[in-house]
């Protein structure tokens, strides 16, 4: 599979567009925990993902950090590209939680074809709106939703992406997911286990009972 | 003044696409209290503030709320036609903050236009991005800031949009913006008080101390 199998609106550019797309894209390898994207100033390019698994996350001054979206294959990644506009004012961190392999699209390439074809910023519209709304429901959730049904949202989420009820995950990195404290995420995942709904092991959480976890997330 | 002279990039259009949008908006006046767009499956088409202030907000099943934005003159309201975009999916209720005079656009024309115009589409990816960097902003606040300080920060931008260091405004409208609980911001407010920062009356919130209450606010 090519690039342009990955890009959806390939055939709606020109042919000196596909060229220029062409001649200017690089293909790169990340290794899993490798930082990519580092706040506003960062400017790498539009990442389109061939395979892994890109994760956003904002991080407060004190290093707590909070998941806004995360990225799968043929995803785009916009934000590392938030220079192509001047509206995209926020810092976020775009690390890769697998080893990933991906196109660079570089930003000043992107945006000059952008603003002359219609197409594109449609295409870029969707992709920007389709983020907003994941932030939206983010909002909701930290909002409205107590930390016990985001926690079972999270486990469940986790054992689809990674097909297997059994995780390797340590309770730190729930909270970076989450933006909660270790000890807060601890303290819920043992009594999750005394509900029978996990299992606990070193670094490992097993899902024992995904009907009881489901009925909390819906509850 | 007309529609023209508000909306930024008339001058991008084509005559034909000038004469669709001139045909087609309408003018209307919302009472200050209206909800002029409620929930996802509304679709009023785009707002152009004339004069006035609109508010943005998400509800929770208890009718909790928390603002997102607020809009003013010569902005634009997207969201309330937010069935021009398929990804764009989520409950926003907007409610006109005073008596608001607008121009409404009928989705359904600056949809056909955006699809064939790079301006245009242009245009609604910056708007789109404002809109973004705005709800990321409010992440953050809501994650990393405690209660006294998003009040503080409330507060004071109440009392720039106003002119005035004193808000007719009732703590239930205060909680209702930050996503609190009126219990929350009588306290709040009551402890401002005795540190000399407010002075508070049935209704009224004054700001008597606004180097103090800056200084919390950016601690």
């Amino acid at each position: 599979m090519e690039f342009k199998e990955y890009f959806p609106i390939w055939d709606k550019l020109t042919s000196a567009q596909q060229e220029k797309v062409s001649n200017s894209i690089t293909r790169r390898v990340i290794k899993k925990g490798v930082v990519i994207h580092n706040g506003s100033m960062d400017c790498a390019g539009l990442l389109l993902i061939r395979s892994g698994q890109l994760r956003a996350y904002i991080l407060s001054d004190e290093g707590r950090e909070i998941t806004i979206y995360r990225l799968f294959d043929m995803d785009i990644c916009l934000f590392s590209a938030s220079c192509m506009m001047n509206s995209l004012q926020f810092d976020i961190t775009i690390e890769a939680e697998k080893d990933t392999d991906l196109w660079v699209i570089p930003p000043e390439v992107y945006k000059e074809i952008m603003q002359s074809s219609a197409p594109v910023a449609n295409y870029t519209n969707e992709i920007m709106a389709a983020r907003l709304s994941e932030v939206m429901w983010l909002i909701e959730q930290i909002m409205w939703k107590s930390m016990d049904k985001r926690v079972a949202a999270f486990l469940l989420e986790e054992a689809s992406i990674e097909g297997t009820d059994r995780l390797k995950i340590t309770h730190e990195t729930i909270a970076n997911h989450l933006g909660s404290h270790r000890e807060v995420i601890t303290r819920m995942l043992r009594y999750f286990q005394s509900e029978g709904m996990v299992k606990l092991a070193r670094g490992i959480v097993e899902l024992t009972d995904g009907a009881k976890l489901r009925a909390l997330r819906d509850a």
